[in-house]
């Protein structure tokens, strides 16, 4: 089995060359396959040969002599196990060295290969923020790091540090936890939704600071409910990593193109081996140049799931890297996922869920309630087109993202997303019997009810008030935001064409 | 001076129609300019007139009989008023009825409309969320709140009704205020930042649930500390409101839009009347069909802006509609601010502030601190920006909204911006000294010092603790924004080029 | 079988109705699927029914009573004809008139509809183009065209009517043929492409008007030429047309999604019956609000395909309107095809060829005869990237729309697709020895070397000079022009970056 | 005066070297400003220097000893002149050689620098199309060229050496001239167009090659005339040039911004010192990273322009260069321009003259002569919003291109531009008397009835046909050319809405 010196180099790396007491040290980390060691052939340093004698490796279960490993002595060397290899040679200058390495391994073979690490100069004295590697969320480090931010800043903490919970909750979720905003929640509705999964009425927590913005739902959501409620469906999911590979030329990459349609079913067996969750749905592949962009989409359960899918392509793409042909580079992302930002692929293509949320309004409700006809909304909305079109928007609605927002920091979810979820498509008709057929989709709506930020205290609170918590309530929720996208939506284009828009800012006031 | 039909039904609106105990009522408001009533004509209902002495009309200072106003009893009808018409009459049937008025002004002269307005049925009890008119921040609203939540999700409040402030403090930020969302706030840095505002070292505060957020901008603010600090600078500042003019024809379109530019001067000073901060810069100018967009670009001192402008724009619409010629309908919004949303006008032409971030950082730093070298850095650019031009990405670098987010929750900015936000453009070079260029430019990041959620408790700290509480601060938080921005590209497009990618997040591990 | 109203009004158009001699005419179409019609049960015209006796068809083999038309003798209906109505009633009045119907049919048992028309104007005498329904291609027609084009205008035609065809060629490209309009050509090169299908040097003909374009491309040949010529590959290859369908709400739209991957071999059934070249390759499906998008993907041989995509999907739609439910409303196009128009899509996901060019130029060639070295070039790309992402352009390159256009006038192809096929991805590498990758990729070249213009006299002659006249060599063709767009990028590419650019425009001069 | 480096170097350019019979020559181009040499002081090649009395310049007056040259025998030296100079000494070897160069000047006194340039291998004998350096328009050499063609392709020319004009008359259109490209033309109409300046019926030229185009553009005249015509109106006009300026850092390019709003005045009278014909407008400032892209804006009287801009900016920019700050460096296109392309800032601010064209057709017309009501119309125009925003597409209209392109070939426009020109906005309302209002806003029509191709044979005529020859035309030439998109619209809109669409291609059909 050949191993290109492209995938080698990514195999293995080689780094954290350090002077320690008794010699020179270095790690060697296996990323991509597992593997066995069966010999270290050579170490050298700067061209200079390391005798055999004076090498050892660093293992968990302790300190191996290099000369110990052989045939009848072989060193399991596992995805993502870091070995540390230990030169007793003198003490190295700063600035870089290199090093070359040779090992013998199953199934690869002899392999052998050269790096440039550097003894980094003395870590110079810098402020930093007070961190535990024990435990960085007990009490004590926490109020370390609030003394700190004090004593820094000179500022008095009264309010950062006041929360209702156990710091070790926020494990995995934050690092350095030092306090937490708190961020105004007001409730509007209860919203009736008609959902496949969101059946009834729900009452809405809206985290915001911006005044108006409650109230403006409530409006919207009382002329729902007089509707008979929102139908709201999820018709999409999808999640994606979307990794890059460089070739000699297009025919290369061509070829590939047709070698992973070929090979899906491999491709999808080590993705989904990562996890019991994700799933792979399908794999888009973009040409351009010498590039061939892979997307891979996939379903992730109650999670949002980008760290899954980071996980599970990761792995694709090492066996992709040790079977296809002609791979000169590779990288894992390439800016086509598109995550954390808003893109034309992602409204077309979906990212997270795809959402409709639908209402009919009777003529009657919309006049009374809020002033306008069914029709002046209908002619603004295609005037609202144009200025879309023009202008380059992602949305061509009035305000989705007020409301998601204020709903994803309520319930924990990654509000970043907030880039990928602020796209929308409006569309509304005017019936026959005058009534208003008013919808809105989300195309790449990014919730979880599972894992992020789910399960931390208030927005564990948040999500139980919507009978969200937990697994298999994922698209329960897709399906009630983009009802409150509804109810947004209804409201601000209601005042904007009856002209009531400003003066509800007026009436309410803004906090000075 | 005369009015025609448009502006009139914009000037003046009529509503509220309701069977009182002693007749039938309406509201009447101005809305559109100050006026004078020297007479009150005539109203009929249903085509059938009202005798003047049955009107009268309820003012703050008491009832007044229509047939008392003339020419030497004038009634004062500013802006904004709402005047309350009783005819006493017998009620009126549930549904729709036709209201014409007809009043002499100064100094518009006699007016006349017909609108119609319907009785509304009975107010079904709807279950909604307590509320004081009154007082709707009182402990005992709020607490009423909590328990009306409780009771009607069944969830027992143990966090979200934890806060550390005096809900009264949230007026103007919120309605139905009912506790706090508690997002975890993580430090990083102190970060040095070589602005023109921000001038020293910042310890950055990031309120996020996504794990491994703040390891990662910590890690680029090693690299950029050790390369200098980061150069940042506002370059632009502007705020919009975009309102939308239809006429005839495309013709009178092209003559309006040279009239706004004749006009510009009254334009500005009735745009500026409504506020001492918003300075009117440019008006642009969009014209397409029938239509004509004007963008007008404001300065906001340090809020953020959107409702000044807002205000502002009104008020230049109002004496627009009053003074030009040909409009037959008139918005005040339309897609082309774009408010909430992203899109290529804002990129190209900024909405708040336009802010770039720039370091050079030594190849020795970069190699040892992120095992990755400039030109790999660098290559990779190339190829992400492909896949951003191909995907119809709004941003080419890694994840500066990740960053924005977790600042904007931390300082009290509105975090539906983070649609605007998220554009970002990305640029390396590698230096003849191997040393590697790096700027990123945020053309659309709103933030604000005063105004929204700044004031709030522990948004306020972030404020003090980043030195950019109050007046005059908005540059320095845009500037620090920027180089935590830039600290976040360098750790994941580093991350991305050395392949450790998904190494980080399996270490920090992901809360379950 | 039953057919819902929908399907029945687009299955069978009434209209052309007029006051004849000897009655009242109309005309009924069979537009959907073949019938044949047991009966005629009833006409009636306004509410009043015709005696059967007075009802007789027109069809090709004759006139034919109403009355004798049964169960024995019945009429085949195939798709697409025509059947005329003949009512011997009184002349109707001017305006419109309702015609009610009801007949018999196998298989689809009882039909009936009511639909409106009306008898039109007298015809004004209108100026108009010579016409001949006979043979509109005769020269005899075309001299009346000449000669009324000439009294019209007062323009005397000598050159617009020197051509050196016969006319009659022209059938099935242009109606109301006139004479020509002659492009300048100009050739360039020979080229050397290594194509998978174009091998060898080619000579390349541009029909242009512009001066310096020759030159230009013919400067960036030479360089190419040096390089061992260009590396051309067709990637990708589909024509799209796209329908959509319009249902009650999200859910239905997703269920027929879901019904169209379940049907997906009836519908290529379908869809490939209209013609032996046309292939069905896949359908995407987009769903928005309560619209759903469907974009058929076909390859269509040698042909550019528009028309037989066209005719493929509307006969695939014919199935799906007969065969899905919920449908309620229609159309074979909803822009998303994207015909004629640049999108995000077709720089995605291909439209017509998707074609990239490659060359690697050594250094020395760069620098002698282009003046600038790869590094500066490459250079000026990165910056021409951030150009085209803030301004949002369909090509980060420079100028292939050039090329292609002028071949596209040269060879016959549709020239209205210089539109899609001027969008364009270029990517550059230095390599480790100093010379230049260079690579353009056309994501959407629309190509034919079979229909069209390609027939045409000087069309034919310039595609036999490029060896690509007739079937199997439109991908070879393909490879050509996108060899020849690389040319003009190397030419211009360096010309701006070694500010050589206005000079040749000086240099040759430009005809005033 | 001190001149920077990076000017310096491209103000002079240096290359052409070559071994010559007496000693090695190059050439010493003034590209930037004029200046006058008055002292050779220095050349050296290879480090080595050329003794002054070995050194001669080769003028178009002859040759001059370097040593005459003096404070009293000084050398103009202006704009665009090439100086040969010639160095008596050994042929070079092949390859790279350095040349050091020092010379005195006024206004700029001592300048010095090196370059390097290479003795180019001997040239290869390659093919190339014959060419005529003193006239390569006479009869003979296009009579070559016709030989060459037909014996490198083996195809005999029976139509492509037709032409009716002295090919003369194509210099400044094209190099190589070799026959021509006959496209047919058949001609719509007459067109009643209602504009500024087309007042009145045109006959339409249309040159293309696809099958019922001249068909469906003539029923869309046919329902326009009969709706009164088409009101046709240029609402903007500009013509751009982007340069871009890298600075070393963002601050640099603030500066600099607002530095060319202080110098507008000086750039204006530089720009437009190049031409009686181009005014500048207004510059915009486009500012990301390092980086600032000015936009100039023109306006070009009659011609497209693209060439007339390009000189004027790049004379404001030399002039820029000598004295503006910081600049690192410059390149004369940044793609901001956005030529050949499209592009939001086309659509948005417009480039070649912006253009509406609009009607009102009776409910009555479209009925009868398109069989489809003013809703049905409208109802798909919604949908075709979504399609177009969806799919990302330029134009949500239906194929504007279409008649554009082929009024673009048969008038003689830069065919390239329907790149541009493709984009287009579509807005429609029905009225309350329903009928339709129908407009299309064509964004960036790039038109010219001066320069470019309007001069050659059968354009001209073309043009004459329309009234549309010479100086102050071209506003008229856009409002026709906008008034036949209206009719191409209004004609596929009905026949998609009405189903009509594959059935005309079937009826016309198609050559093969």
């Amino acid at each position: 089995m050949k191993i290109p010196g492209l995938i080698l180099k990514q195999m293995y790396t080689l780094g954290s060359l350090r002077n320690a007491a008794d010699g020179v040290c270095f790690s060697l980390k296996n990323r991509l396959a597992d593997a066995t060691l069966t010999r270290l052939a050579e170490v050298s340093i700067d061209g200079s040969r390391v005798p055999i004698e004076r090498l050892s490796l660093e293992l968990p279960e302790g300190e191996v002599g290099a000369s110990t490993i052989g045939p009848h002595n072989v060193l399991p060397f596992p995805l993502s196990r870091v070995v540390r290899v230990k030169a007793r040679v003198e003490p190295l200058a700063k600035g870089p060295h290199e090093i070359a390495l040779a090992f013998d391994t199953t199934p690869f073979g002899a392999l052998s290969f050269k790096v440039k690490d550097a003894i980094a100069e003395e870590k110079e004295q810098r402020t930093t923020v007070p961190y535990d590697k024990e435990n960085n969320y007990s009490p004590e480090i926490v109020r370390q790091r609030q003394q700190f931010v004090e004593q820094y800043s000179g500022v008095q903490l009264q309010h950062l540090n006041r929360y209702s919970f156990d710091p070790e909750a926020t494990k995995g979720n934050i690092e350095n936890f030092t306090g937490v905003a708190q961020v105004p929640i007001g409730f509007a509705g209860p919203l009736r939704v008609n959902g496949e999964h969101a059946q009834g009425e729900f009452l809405i927590p809206l985290a915001t600071t911006e005044g108006t913005l409650v109230a403006s739902y409530n409006r919207g959501i009382k002329v729902l409910n007089l509707s008979g409620g929102v139908t709201s469906t999820v018709v999409g999911d999808s999640m994606q990593r979307a990794p890059v590979f460089v070739f000699g030329n297009a025919r290369h990459g061509r070829e590939f193109a047709r070698w992973v349609d070929d090979n899906l079913a491999a491709i999808r067996e080590q993705a989904e081996s990562t996890s019991s969750v994700a799933k792979l749905i399908y794999v888009d592949k973009y040409l351009s140049n010498n590039l061939v962009f892979l997307r891979f989409n996939y379903s992730t359960g109650d999670a949002a799931g980008q760290n899954m899918v980071g996980r599970a392509t990761f792995t694709a793409c090492s066996w992709i890297l040790d079977n296809a042909a002609n791979i000169r580079r590779f990288y894992l992302e390439s800016n086509f996922a598109t995550d954390k930002k808003t893109s034309q692929i992602n409204i077309m293509r979906t990212r997270g869920k795809r959402v409709t949320a639908e209402a009919t309004v009777p003529r009657d409700v919309l006049l009374q309630h809020m002033r306008v006809d069914p029709e002046t909304l209908h002619y603004h909305g295609a005037i609202a087109n144009i200025g879309a079109f023009l202008s380059g928007a992602n949305n061509n609605g009035a305000h989705s993202p007020n409301g998601i927002t204020a709903m994803f920091i309520a319930t924990g979810q990654d509000v970043a997303n907030v880039a990928e979820s602020s796209a929308g498509i409006v569309y509304t008709e005017v019936n026959a019997d005058g009534s208003l057929y008013l919808s809105f989709t989300v195309p790449s709506l990014i919730v979880a009810t599972h894992g992020g930020g789910t399960a931390l205290a208030t927005q564990r609170e948040c999500l139980e008030i919507l009978g969200c918590r937990g697994k298999g309530k994922v698209n329960k929720l897709a399906e009630i935001v983009a009802a409150v996208v509804l109810a947004g939506e209804i409201s601000l284009a209601s005042a904007i064409s009856s002209l009531d828009w400003v003066s509800s800012h007026e009436q309410y006031g803004r906090n000075r």
